[in-house]
């Protein structure tokens, strides 16, 4: 059977058992929906979410839903207690901001967090042997967090292979981050072709409801997003 | 005031609100007492604790006690859902082995969990603005464990400073291990000279009640040390 750009070949390497596996990062966000995506065509996807005390907890509803429509083998949500840690906007009573999307690290930023969960996908990865994780970070709308950057990615990657059992053993843990140099317009662009529903998808920072705020810094990203690839965004927003 | 060996220079520097912070992860077993009264020598000390599921809940507790009689600022212990990670047989159904120590990466691993713990330390230390973070890993009695050895360290070391705000400003962050190289008995004789109450500590991995079991690989290597040290170790066990 052919297998067209948008067909992964999954299904055929399946059946010889030879699938491999993949943690994927999934925040129920557009990007991580796209990247699990991305990670389907080649892998067999865990996906890995997290309960940090944060303000959407919207997002998890979100993941779970678009880990059952894109068929991941197992979807795990994990408890983090960042709240207790501080310092960001998103665990903490900070205000988020609304008025455009500034330079420098956000107060949004959470300290250490793809740190922290890149640490639970390593775990996981251990456990199920498996030899990727992907993250669906982007460098260019987040260019003001550290931990959204190619340099601390393979850090992190160099770090996992030596404090593993697994690398330890000479096997190999790979950090995959397809989308980190990508503008929003060409990830949603490449996930529209991948199939990917974006009305499953939830970004907002401060939602009412089901209805995203559309001026916090990751719904003005995303408008953007949508506006330059020509496409219509079709979450609902707050009028 | 002169300060004798074991006299910290911590109090004379805090008056001119000079003395650095440090993370200092803390399980309540004997070695990370000792890292926290190391760290406590030239640090205002932040105890971090876990309840990762794993089977020695009554370690928290004697961390807390430890955290309290050795005067750290704070004490946060904070809730890690490992047990659903699996992977262990301190996090899950698995036997603990009591038949000796042995070579390799012993069942006991629990999978990237000191990468795990380090990412909160880092997350904490970036809030309280701290620059250190110290661990009481060793490489002689846990040469099995991949993440109980320097370079791993050294590599997480990196990756944290590429991928925190402190970082990225210029600030660094230093993982110290301040045992990584020392023998049981080392630790016991340093510890036993900063005044460290090893009576407090707990490290059996299958305790029952509060009797430590004797046999297993952590019992194995502390009564193996204070042995070594010619002294007698206060804690009590099965007979």
């Amino acid at each position: 059977m052919a297998n067209g750009n948008k067909q992964p070949p999954k299904e055929s390497t399946a059946k010889s058992g030879k699938t491999p596996k993949a943690v994927v990062l999934l925040s129920g966000g557009l990007d991580s929906a796209t990247t699990l995506a991305m990670a389907g065509m080649t892998h067999d996807c865990y996906a890995l979410s997290f309960d940090y005390g944060q303000r959407q907890k919207i997002e998890l509803k979100h993941a779970k839903k678009i880990a059952e429509v894109m068929g991941v083998k197992e979807h795990l949500i994990l408890r983090l207690d960042l709240a207790l840690i501080g310092g960001s906007a998103l665990t903490s009573d900070m205000a988020v901001p609304k008025d455009g999307v500034k330079a420098g690290i956000p107060i949004t930023y959470v300290p250490a967090r793809n740190t922290i969960l890149l640490a639970h996908a390593l775990a996981w990865a251990e456990v199920l042997e498996a030899h990727s994780i992907f993250i669906g970070v982007n460098a260019v709308d987040y260019s003001g967090y550290p931990d959204c950057r190619q340099p601390f990615l393979r850090a992190f990657e160099k770090m996992a292979n030596l404090g593993t059992k697994a690398g330890m053993e000479g096997g190999k843990i790979n950090i995959v981050a397809p989308l980190i140099t990508m503008s929003k317009a060409e990830i949603i662009m490449l996930g529209t072709g991948l199939g990917v529903d974006y009305g499953l998808t939830h970004s907002c920072y401060d939602p009412v409801g089901e209805l995203a705020c559309g001026r916090c810094d990751a719904c003005r990203l995303r408008l953007k997003g949508f506006d330059e690839a020509g496409l219509k965004d079709p979450i609902r927003y707050q009028s």
